[in-house]
C-alpha cells in the first residue's frame, strides 16, 4: 500500500526535505505540494508547488491519505480544520503553537487522526526518556538546558526544548525557568536555566546539564541534517493511515 | 553510630582524598592508614601512615568496622583475605582486577560484606542506566566510547569504561571492541570503538556516542574532582556496617 | 626574595584558594588576611583572619609588598585607594567593576603598580588570543558565547566573558550583544549571543562558537579548579614587586 | 570566465558533492565525470559518468581547465600524470597518499599547477592556525587529538588530523604519537594521543585537547556536511586557472 501525502510549506526548509525524502521511499507518494510563497511555475524537488490558498480544493480533488505540515501556527490551525472536514490525516511539526492553535488540533482530532510533534527523530525521543530518568535519579542537582539551531529560527526555546522542559518539571521540584542571565543575576535555587543559541545552519542540538558540587552529567542530541525529521514525519503519515480519529504522539509511531 | 575505617593506599591520590573526606563528616572516623610507600613519620591529612605490611596486625589491634582500599590488584587480593579472616567489611575501588583477584574477593565475601566498584559516584550510576536505556532503544546505531583521565592513570580503559562496555554489550548485538584505529583500518559493523585519552589532571570523563546516518546522542559524565569518589566510598563503608556477608555493588548503597 | 602578600576576602572562595596556594610556594609569604565577615578567632588555612575595616592599619603595620584582592566592586575601590596611599602593589580579580571603581584603580595606579584581571590563567590568555585570530579570519560567521560557572556566581556574564566579548567586537563588525532569547525572538544579523549557565561547583568554562552554513568552530577553556587562578594571582603579585607605578594586565606577567 | 572542470571518483561521496555544488555556481561548469565503478548509463546529479579508464582521452577531447579528484592514492597518482601531460590543472583531496604518490604529484607540478589538500574548508585552515598558536603558547601541556568521521572512512587518522599532528609537532618538543591505549599502558611524557572515532554519517569533527594540572583548552572544528569541502575544491579549481605550474596549498586559495 502506498500512502498519498499532501505537503504544505513546500518551499520552506522542512517542506523541501519532505519532498526529497518522499522520492526515496516506496511506501508513500506525493499527492500535491502547496506553499504561501508559490508562484505559477514554482517547482521543488521536481514537484509543482501550488498556492496554499488552494488547500481545501486540493484536499477534495486529490484525495490524499494524509497532509504533512511544517509551516507557522496560524496556517497550521487552518490546515488542520480543512483536513478535519475532508477526513484526511494530519501530521504537523510546526512549533510555537498557542492555545488557539492547539484547540484547532483538538477539534480536528474528533474527525481525523492528528499527530503533532516538535521533533520527528527517534534519537530525540530517547533523549527525552533518558532526561526523565536522570532528573528523577538526581534530585537536588542543578539543571540547565541549552539548544542550538540555525540563525533563521524564529521561536525560542525550540519545540523540542519545550518538551524537554515539561519532562524535567514533571520529574522534580523546580521553581521556574530562567531564559538568559545578565547583570547582578544569581541563580535562584530550583530554577532551570534555558539558553537558545542561534548560529549558522545547525539543524538542531539539545543539551541538558545536571550538576552538583562534584559532578556533571550532560545528555546531548544532535541532528546531522533535517532529513531525519522529514523521514520521521513521513513514517508518521504512513503509520496514521490505519488509525482511529484522535490525538497521537511521535512516540506512538516508534512503538 | 560512628564507623571506624582503615584506609589502604593512604599516600596515593585516592587514599589522600578518603582521609580528607573522613575528617569532614560525623558518621565515620579513621582507625588507621597504611601505604606501601610509607616511611616512619609519614603523615597525610594529619594522620600517621604506617607500612602496609602491618595490615593484619592493625586490623587485629584497632578493630575497624571497615577497610577502604584504593591500591593495585595484587595488594587488594591480600587485603581482602586479611579482612575476611578478621571479620572486617571491605570496600575497594581498585581497578584492573584479574580473575585471581576477583576470586579472592568472592572467597572473602563468604565471611564479610565485600563491595567492589569501579566508581563511587551517583552520577556514574545514572550514566550507566541511561546508556543501558539508550542502547536498548536505538538498535543498529554505531556506538563509540571515549574516556579521559589524568596523565598518571596506568590502566586503559578505565574501570568505569569497562562497566559501561559490559552494559552496552548486554543490551545489543555487538561484534567486539576496538581500542584505537590506525592505518587502513575501517570500522567493522557492530564493533564498539573504545578510546582512552590521558591528559593533565582530569579527574574522569566518560562519553558514550550513539550515531546513525542522521543523528547523534552523546551521554557524558564528568567528575569535577576525586572528592566525589572518596565520599561515595565512605558512604559505602558506613552502609556496609549493618550488612550480611556477601558481594555488594555501589548501586545497592544508592538504593 | 620573598614577597609579602596581604589577602582580602580571605573567607571567600578565592581568598581561601590564595591562602592555600601561598603555603605551597617559596617566593611569597602571607603578611595578613582580612575579611568583611571575619569574627575574632576566624582562621583560614591556618592563618588568622582579621576584620576588613582594619586594612589601612594593617597595610601600615605589616608593610606587605602587595595586596591580592578577590572581593566585591565597592570593597575593591577602597582597598585600591588604601594601597595607593601606602605604596603597596595591588592585584585584583574582582569582577563586575563599574566606572567609579575603574576610576579608583586608575587613580591608585599613579602611585603604585595596579593589575586588574578577570582571570589569572595562562589558558584563558591563550583562549583570548585564538578567539581574536579566529574571529578575524572568519568574517561573516555567526558568533555565540556560552560560559558556565558555579551556582553561587552573582554577575553575568563573567569577567572573562566580558573580555572575550571586547576582543570579538574589536575584530569584526558586530551589531550588538544578545543576552538570552525567548519567544518570537529571531537572531539579528551581526549580533553576538551571550549565554550564562550556572550549575553545581563548576570552576569556569568559556566557549566561543563560530558558524556559517557549512561548518562550526568551537574554542573552549575549562578551569579544573580555582587553584589555577590563585596561583596566577600570586605570580602577578611577585611579578609586580619590581614594577613602576601604572596599570598592568595579566598578559604582561605571562610575558 | 567559466572554468571547465573534470571530476574523478564521480560516484563516490565527495565526487557526488562536487557535481552537486558545481550546478549551483556560475564560475565553473562540468566538462566530464568519470568513475572506476561507472557502467554505461550511470548518471550522477544529472551528469553522465564515464569509465575512469577513459581519463586520458577525455582530457584530450574535452579540454577541461582543471580536474578535481577525490579517489584513492593509486588512482590519484595516475590522474596527476595524465593531467601533467595534457597541461590541465589538478586539484586533489585524496587522503592517505604514500611517498610514491607524492612524488607523482611533484613531478606533475613541473608542468601544471597542482593543489593537494586534506581538507577544503576555511574553518579547518583556521583550526590549524589556532592549534599552532595554542601549542606554541602552552609548552609542557599534554596534547591529545580526537577525530570523528562516518563509519565508512577507511584511513585513520584522517588527512586533516595528519596535518594537525604535523603542525603540533613543529611547535613543540613531542616524543611520538600514540594511536589508542589498552591494558597497562600509561601515558609517556611528551606523547600525542591520537584517537579515531567512526560512527554514523558524521562529515568530520576534529578536536585538539591541551591540558595541564589545572586547566584544559579544547579547539574543535565540525563540518556540517560535505558540501563545504566540495565548494572549497571548486574554489581551488577556479583559483588555479591563472597560476604558474607548481605545488599549492588550500591556504593559498584563502589568501
Amino acid at each position: 500500500m502506498t500512502v498519498a501525502v499532501g505537503v504544505t510549506g513546500a518551499t520552506g526548509r522542512m517542506g523541501r526535505e519532505v519532498l526529497a525524502a518522499a522520492g526515496q521511499r516506496g511506501d508513500c507518494e506525493i499527492a500535491f505540494a502547496v506553499s504561501e510563497s508559490a508562484d505559477a511555475g514554482t517547482t521543488v524537488e521536481g514537484y509543482e508547488v501550488e498556492p496554499a490558498g488552494e488547500l481545501e480544493d486540493l484536499v477534495a480533488d486529490r484525495e490524499p491519505d494524509a497532509v504533512v505540515d511544517f509551516t507557522v501556527p496560524e496556517a497550521t490551525a487552518g490546515y488542520a480544520a480543512a483536513c478535519g472536514e475532508a477526513g484526511v490525516s494530519f501530521v504537523t511539526g510546526t512549533t510555537g503553537l498557542g492555545a488557539d492553535e492547539i484547540t484547532a488540533l483538538d477539534r480536528a482530532s474528533d474527525a481525523i487522526p492528528v499527530l503533532h510533534a516538535p521533533n520527528f527523530s527517534r534519537g530525540v525521543s530517547v533523549l527525552v526518556e533518558v532526561v526523565r530518568e536522570a532528573v528523577g535519579s538526581l534530585p537536588g542537582y542543578d539543571v540547565e538546558l541549552a539548544e542550538t539551531h540555525h540563525n533563521g529560527k524564529r521561536d525560542a526555546p525550540s519545540g523540542t526544548a519545550e518538551r524537554l522542559l515539561e519532562t524535567i518539571e514533571a520529574e522534580g521540584d523546580f521553581s521556574g525557568r530562567k531564559h538568559g542571565r545578565e547583570g547582578d543575576d544569581p541563580r535562584v535555587e530550583g530554577e532551570i536555566g534555558v539558553h537558545a543559541l542561534r548560529a549558522g545552519a545547525i539543524a538542531g542540538e539539545h543539551e541538558v546539564l545536571l550538576a552538583d558540587d562534584h559532578e556533571e552529567l550532560r545528555l546531548t542530541h544532535r541532528a546531522a541534517d533535517r532529513g531525519v525529521f522529514a523521514a520521521g514525519a513521513l513514517d508518521a503519515a504512513v503509520w496514521l493511515a490505519d488509525r482511529e480519529p484522535g490525538r497521537y504522539e511521535f512516540a506512538d509511531v516508534l512503538g
